[in-house]
């Protein structure tokens, strides 16, 4: 095993929403967690670098892992032939939107039970919510479910009768749920990014900028983030 | 989407098993499926040799996807402060081996979902068997059915009624039937790499090695990999 126990691991994508799940896995673990980011070819590379600074300000180790998701394609976030849409007033107003990448969450999932196994970690918070992001079918209940029966029966973790437990405590969550929650928290979420596209600053004009601006207006809060 | 379609997907690890399980989904399908290896910083980088090896004599397109599972650790077949075991008389004679790799399986089946998506497969198939490898958490039927679970629910193809499929068709065989059934295929043996240790020979002293030699005694052929 490299590196020390940590007592739980997050999928942190330095997003508002797995912001404030490292902030309630650090209050859950009164101890700092390990966050577990991806490199996957992402169009918004500056996630990787708003997660860097969202656990510097936890002392949080940050572990990124590198998987090529542009070697199948299949998403407006990793394949440059397909445009990232504009808003459609809701991300679940349409089937699933072509920001949808391939099994995204089972592949995140998997490489976290792994890590959470190798670390010793009782559990793996992820940041998914089911109200805003409902078209995605990895985003879901169901879907949590059915990776808590891989967890279960798929490691050794679970064999020895003591899986590592999947949370995903903003599930049921709305974006101004999030939002308000975050604030409580005092989860830095000036720090996060949300937008699609590459930066400097946020497009204002995909459906990830607005369902963020709409949880914040719904929140009665100010974006900390834009007044930077 | 990059790449045209695909029937199948097969996950090659250039063994003796996947390349049997390559041999089915050809015949099942009529058609070269696609490979899909992994580079996880594996000691024996020769698999992924073998498994080119066995897709150029079938015409099948090789997909490499690299993932440093070194990140984590945990595994004699990834860390190098762990040693490669003698063999046990069976793998499934210990609790679990060393050369389990946390999530290993959890990790290659989301990729080959995801990759299935993009590229319209119908079935993605792998050579896990739980009859030599019960010491394996995810070699076993219960984690297969798992899996399927979470294609059915985390994927677009699954909402849309016609998930892909996840096939183990060597499941409850035993190394002597796999050989037997490569051989009647013509699967390429020859080619096949089992050793748990860098090449340029099996050094016959791994518990891989020794699962080998026993099935082809079992079957009454000579292994043809040893004759090369």
């Amino acid at each position: 095993m490299e590196g020390p126990r940590v007592q739980h691991v997050v999928l942190a994508s330095g997003g508002l929403d797995s912001t404030v799940c490292l902030a309630l896995a650090q209050r859950d673990g009164g101890t700092a967690p390990l966050a577990l980011s991806f490199d996957y070819g992402q169009r918004h590379a500056v996630e990787l670098e708003r997660a860097a600074a969202v656990c510097a300000r936890y002392g949080a180790e940050q572990l990124v892992v590198s998987i090529d998701a542009r070697a199948w394609g299949g998403s407006a976030l990793t394949d440059p032939d397909i445009e990232v849409p504009a808003p459609t007033g809701s991300v679940s107003s349409v089937p699933i939107p072509t920001t949808y990448v391939p099994a995204r969450n089972s592949i995140f999932l998997a490489v976290a039970l792994g890590v959470a196994e190798a670390r010793g970690a009782e559990a793996v918070y992820l940041g998914v919510n089911a109200v805003d992001y409902s078209g995605y079918p990895d985003c879901r209940p169901v879907f949590v479910e059915a990776f808590r029966r891989v967890a279960e029966v798929g490691q050794r973790r679970g064999l020895e009768g003591h899986p590592v437990d999947i949370r995903a405590p903003l599930i049921e969550a709305s974006k101004a749920d999030i939002v308000r929650l975050g604030t409580e928290l005092g989860a830095p979420l000036e720090l996060t990014w949300s937008c699609y596209r590459e930066g400097p600053r946020p497009c204002r004009g995909c459906d990830a900028c607005d369902l963020r601006a709409r949880g914040f207006a719904a929140a009665g809060l100010a974006d900390p983030a834009l007044a930077v």
